[in-house]
């Protein structure tokens, strides 16, 4: 196959345009599901995406599907995509790259001639980012059914309106919720292009990396509740300091993901809220929200039940009463080896390196795995920098990992 | 002397309508220094003294004096007193029960037709809580000089705001905040009634306490940097999380007190703040305000001691920066014998056994005790409980620490 015509600088002017709709001025960008902003950048990408020829279709939930149908469109499409959503405070790249990057790359499949056997189908997955609802992946977790439509319909967002008004408001309310979830043939594979998020590709100076699994989070709530009262007149045996139960259970998280076996286990106590917070009064409650995560579901599951088991152990020890709620349990996901073979054979074509990668953010590609072979292509970002206004990749970097997903997408549409 | 016209009724009333002005709906109280809810109970109370024929006074950092003038008005006048700033989720008695139950105490002199040869002042102080300034005591700190002028120009609350800018806004700049400080010979002598904060009294059934020595409290302010990063992408040897640094220093608070060697000494991490503080996030920094308490002082900083050595040592082992700083140091008070002679004489006069006690609690009165004779009231609390919403003395316990307020205020005063 010919060199294929990916026009960087269209690309970039269309990165800079899509990152000018933004709820916060530039550098800032500031997306939030179903904002003004979320959804004039969504018109932004459908018209880029009617310019490239393609049908769209949009679900009841907002996930926007773009088609290439193809010389056979009753064939199960390859699909790419990625989000535009993006939490408050962020940069340009994280997702937007895996959207654009996509039309890119289908703009210069059509110029260079070639036509497709299957149909290539980009997705726009509402909701990547958990900001809104508390939960990520929204989009693709009801695509893949692994979203329960009663815990659909119970999301609430801070101000205390549900997932049926504000999609309602959005413009998707004609449509039944039910109708979001795929059967497992619909898609013959799905490859998503993404910044890396982490800085092991800079550090090596890799142009490419090919994504063999994906890290699954966990999130555990802790409530503690002991007895408060006066610093000075409570003498220490007369205590249950609910900050001192959290302390030790954020400690014991430590140690369960670094006794877990797997160096791929991490755990993270994020949020650690006590009550009341004054300096000469005993913490009668605390609050903690726990991530862990793994590429390996049964570490992951093994470091959970020894947090909830410590959770238990240390509050009896203290006599502080505890409650512990499982916010979501997600399973890692293990790419498929074919298309990991496909990507890295898409990457020698053009000479380019590439490194075998796990990705341990979570990204829509876990909830795809679920339905159809799935990989990640990732390219470099600064410092390993995101979620921030100072995230950035280079034209370059962005233009290599275009060629890749568009050889890629070529390989597999045929 | 006869019995004293004590109108209990009247007093709770005030007592109720006074926790009614609250920054939190009932049963909470909440009264930070000059909060709305804070100016309004001292408006509230200032009234109270105007109705009670008392003069006022208020110095730069607010602190209220209520003077009624006496036969000789030139004479040291007698000072008792508390406050009525409250912490967060707080009760209604703490402070209060000193400050409303001394203007009762002077009405039922009045309506006695007793006539006071020295004045006698309640003196309302400022910030007795800590919570905006993380230094307790603030009114009674200047007002004893124990408090340099530099260190009061250098307070900062949470939002930045220095207090010099939150006591202009109050209506105190006028005025300068070293005309605060007053000369050792002002009173003749301070007597604070307040709840005891701790359930000896309650255990043993008596009515009253008198105050022998109050314990020496100190707070230390510890400011932990590592490293944030996200909660997926960061590996476990990669990390410096702060929050971790933190609990470990919690924890060694809590093992220094219990080995130091006296059942008094007393250690609690009550203020304990990370950032960014989202799930899926490597806190970065943690912010924690630590209390040691002990009635011996060798005890008390060789405990002080131990807790900056464990910081320093926890912050080495896992890459974590740190400060320490020491907000308050403070000695114990030993209250004026013949002052306790004079409260254990009126109780014997009105029929009331009388402990003496140690105050574990630190008050207005460890100040007091720098520039004159002090001692301390105490009555009893349901179950010791204080800084808590169900903070409880009964309408008969009160009554009987204002009987004695007012005789041992009447006898001071001839």
């Amino acid at each position: 196959m010919k060199a294929l015509p990916i026009d960087g600088e269209r690309l970039q002017r269309q990165i800079d345009e899509l990152a000018a709709i933004s709820a916060a001025p530039a550098p800032v960008v500031t997306r939030v599901l179903f904002s003004e902003a979320d959804l004039r950048a969504r018109d932004y990408v459908k018209n880029l995406c009617r310019e490239t020829g393609l049908t769209l279709r949009e679900d009841a939930v907002g996930n926007i599907f773009a088609r290439w149908a193809g010389k056979h469109p009753h064939l199960a499409p390859i699909a790419t995509g990625s989000h535009i959503d993006a939490i408050p405070n962020a940069g340009r790249y994280d997702g937007v790259v895996g959207v654009l990057g996509a039309i890119e790359a289908m703009r210069a499949l059509q110029q260079s001639g070639f036509k497709p056997e299957r149909p290539i189908e980009l997705i726009i997955f509402t909701a990547e980012e958990p900001t809104r609802f508390g939960i990520g992946c929204l989009g693709s977790r009801l695509l893949a059914g692994s979203l329960p439509l009663e815990k659909a319909a119970s999301l609430r967002d801070p101000d205390g309106k549900s997932l049926e008004e504000l999609r309602s408001q959005a413009g998707f309310g004609g449509q039944d919720l039910r109708e979001v979830r795929l059967t497992p043939k619909s898609y013959a594979a799905f490859v998503e292009l993404h910044i890396e998020q982490g800085a092991l590709l800079e550090k090596e100076n890799l142009p490419i990396g090919v994504v063999e699994k994906i890290a699954a989070p966990s999130t555990l709530r802790v409530q503690l509740t002991g007895v408060g009262g006066h610093a000075g007149a409570m003498l220490m045996p007369e205590r249950h300091d609910a900050l001192l139960a959290g302390a030790e259970i954020a400690l014991a998280v430590e140690q369960a993901v670094l006794t877990s076996g797997s160096p791929d286990t991490v755990g993270t106590t994020g949020v650690f809220r006590i009550e009341p917070g004054a300096v000469n009064s005993v913490p009668c409650r605390a609050w903690l929200e726990i991530d862990l995560r793994d590429t390996l579901v049964a570490t992951r599951d093994a470091a959970l039940k020894r947090v909830e088991n410590s959770v238990a152990e240390i509050c009896g020890k203290r006599g502080v009463t505890f409650t512990v709620e499982r916010l979501n349990v997600d399973a890692p996901a293990i790419c498929d080896s074919s298309l990991v073979e496909t990507v890295i054979a898409s990457c020698g074509e053009l000479g380019l390196p590439v490194k075998r990668m796990v990705s341990r953010a979570y990204h829509d590609s876990l909830f795809m795995a679920q339905i159809c072979p799935t990989t990640m292509i990732f390219i470099p970002c600064r410092g390993g920098v995101s979620h921030r206004p100072d995230e950035y990749s280079s034209p370059e970097q962005i233009k290599n990992g275009v060629a890749v997903l568009a050889m890629a997408l070529a390989r597999l549409a045929v």
